[in-house]
């Protein structure tokens, strides 16, 4: 038994495990390719932890590039549009 | 639509996202609380990406603390534990 959650979204385009510690709230998840739309309730530090995702995040116009091990903030209550042209990991922490 | 996996280990101890790109077959999951038993069929890269990690691997009699933005190899036909005092999440890279 345990407390970590199984998310999917996007018809499994997105998956995450939830999970919580000291830290906080954080799951890890894998965005296969597409582009997805996102709301937030808190703020969110996303991180890259395999190939590379694309994002635009409120009130940015164009598409920014993190590569692996580099990491982007989305405000609370806010929209952010994230893309990956090949699967890719991610570490999302709730702030 | 997607190959994204989702395996559970342990009762949901261990629970893992796989996927692949171009730098190979890898998994991201989360480790609640526990130790836990693996055997390796190829050899593994293990990154933890929060949280802490202990493992042993073959040939080691202690346990190696590894934490966040640490990583430890396994060899391919092998057998390691691994345990976690706090939900954990790593990456784990086949070789």
């Amino acid at each position: 038994m345990s407390d970590t959650s199984h998310n999917t979204y996007f018809d499994g385009g997105v998956q995450s495990l939830g999970f919580e510690n000291a830290s906080g709230r954080a799951t890890v998840g894998v965005i296969a390719p597409g582009t997805y739309d996102f709301n937030t309730d808190g703020a969110e530090l996303m991180t890259v932890v395999a190939g590379v995702l694309e994002a635009i995040v409120d009130g940015e116009s164009d598409w920014e590039t993190y590569p692996k091990g580099s990491r982007f903030e989305v405000p609370a209550s806010s929209h952010f549009q994230v893309r990956a042209e090949t699967p890719s990991a991610y570490l999302c922490e709730f702030l």
